[in-house]
């Protein structure tokens, strides 16, 4: 199967040594046998799961890891993918979602019941890989990151269409549902060589959650903006759920009459103008601009910790791979 | 809230010392705790969760243990429960099923979403229990486990509308989705005092696979047979859903036309008149004095173990109230 390498992680890792492409592909090795365990729960799916992901969690653990992470560096990230994994496949079956990273999603191949058993089981392929190896650190930090993950997407369906959304609750949602799993990655990878937490650890775990954060506002504009060959789904698809961004909150201070769309009535074709009509105001690019400064403060959280040079530099591409993603 | 004690569970309890009484208490407030941690999620769910319950599992864990199994036997005996608890609510979702134990379900009372991520959240309390214990070896099992129940729940679903499902197939199936997690909460129980794995390690986990996989038989009895005060769900629930069970399967190997009967297109009336059918063929009889058997089995698989007689004696009675329960 080829493997799509997006070009921020290929400069990454071209710019790393020997030892980040040699991990990065014993998680990928990790991954199959992990997605293998799950036996006939994965099926076809198998291939699906693995497919196309950018491998963002991983990569941060192994940076902040460093060389001397070893195997253990190499089961966190692994772990935190099939977490991920697992959430992606269970919020495509309850959004009912039929692509994924342009590809066909396990709900639509596999149906609800494969898609839910097989998230399901990739939680307890995370837990029990971390466990088996012995390092219940890792899987304390996993199990809460976990929770705010699926408090996160519930509080996204909570907030589903209230066009009246606050800031704060968006930031507070999306802090939940992506940051928190970008700085539990950062902080495992700072456990990896020394379980006891070396001193970078709550420097790094507060770059992953700003550089989550910024990622997940990216990720919003890039929903009301995006080509879908970039994105893998159509554009308008959060505004047809009801998601309200970031985008829609600071679109709604420009132009309150935004404010009085009814989501829930939208179609595609209405969704596609609404979308245009948020571009209109600018607030894709202040968002933008916010998610690009969210990604300097996060470089800036690394100043003043013993990391070396040349990690610190990995890490610094890293975050700025969050932002030429979507530039 | 008024907490049901089913006349099994009551006779175990008064038969034991103290220690017993005290320790599902103490399961009680972690249950009550780990259900709250989940927060914005739990809700109104939080009663519907944890009312009714029979408490099978914790209890095995506790007197597999016994009473010097302390806090981890506790801890492994709320995480049990929650992985239980978890995968019911994934299962209601998937059936779309408006009553358990007689009250209405999470996905009734709240809705797909919230039932999905909650569960989701279950499972991740539970690992998060044990790990934050540091309890390795019980996260591995729990792992494990939670991965054969729900590649039970799949493979149940697999089989669906399979008239011709041989009884191996039906018998593995019961292991992953019941047996196993009977066989996991002895093995807990056992690893509690003695994290190496005491003597009694092994036959513990077959007493708790064998009556597990009784209590399995017997529900499925239950279902074609049981009135709806006592199963909390309208009888013949499995047949609608097209799962086929042993009574179905010896049914057909006494009378072949039933299996022509297309579960597909059974609606609530047919489905009265098929569990009618099956019980004339006297197959529940004979899957009763089978689940009886097993039961039977179970408990010499505790001969030769070094239990205290008192705790033996429990055991015992626990696999008794298996079969009470459905007499």
């Amino acid at each position: 199967m080829a493997k799509e390498s997006p070009e921020p992680v290929t400069a990454v890792i071209e710019t790393a040594g020997e030892w980040l492409p040699s991990a990065l592909g014993e998680v990928e090795e990790c991954l199959d046998r992990a997605t293998g365990r799950t036996g006939p729960l994965a099926g076809d799916a198998s291939a699906t799961l693995r497919a196309g992901g950018k491998r963002m969690r991983p990569m941060l653990v192994l940076l902040s890891a460093g060389p001397e992470g070893g195997d253990r560096a190499v089961r966190s990230a692994t772990a935190v993918e099939l977490v991920h994994m697992a959430s992606l496949v269970h919020d495509d079956v309850l959004d009912r979602a039929p692509l994924r990273r342009g590809r066909p999603t396990v709900y639509a191949e596999s149906g609800r019941a494969r898609a839910t058993d097989l998230g399901d089981a990739l939680f307890a392929e995370a837990f029990g890989l971390l466990a088996r190896a012995g390092d219940d650190a890792a899987v304390a930090v996993l199990s809460e990151t976990t929770r705010d993950l699926v408090t996160g997407e519930l509080v996204q369906r909570s907030q589903a269409g209230d066009m009246g959304l606050a800031e704060d609750d968006y930031l507070e949602r999306c802090r939940l549902k992506t940051g928190s799993l970008f700085s539990a990655s950062c902080a495992l990878g700072a456990l990896a060589p020394s379980p006891e937490g070396g001193p970078d650890l709550e420097s790094l775990a507060a770059f992953g959650g700003a550089i989550g954060l910024a990622f997940q506002m990216l990720d919003d504009v890039l929903d009301i903006s995006g080509p879908e060959e970039r994105t893998g789904k159509a554009p308008g698809t959060d505004l047809l759920d009801g998601t309200v961004t970031l985008p829609v909150i600071v679109a709604i201070e420009r132009e309150p009459a935004i404010g009085t769309v009814d989501l829930d009535r939208l179609d595609r074709e209405s969704a596609l103008e609404l979308a245009g009509r948020i571009e209109a105001t600018g607030a894709l690019d202040e968002v933008r601009g916010r998610a690009i400064a969210l990604v300097e403060e996060a470089k800036r959280a690394l100043d003043g910790t013993p990391l070396p040079e040349d990690r610190r530099t990995l890490l610094d591409l890293v975050a700025d791979g969050v932002v030429l993603r979507y530039s």
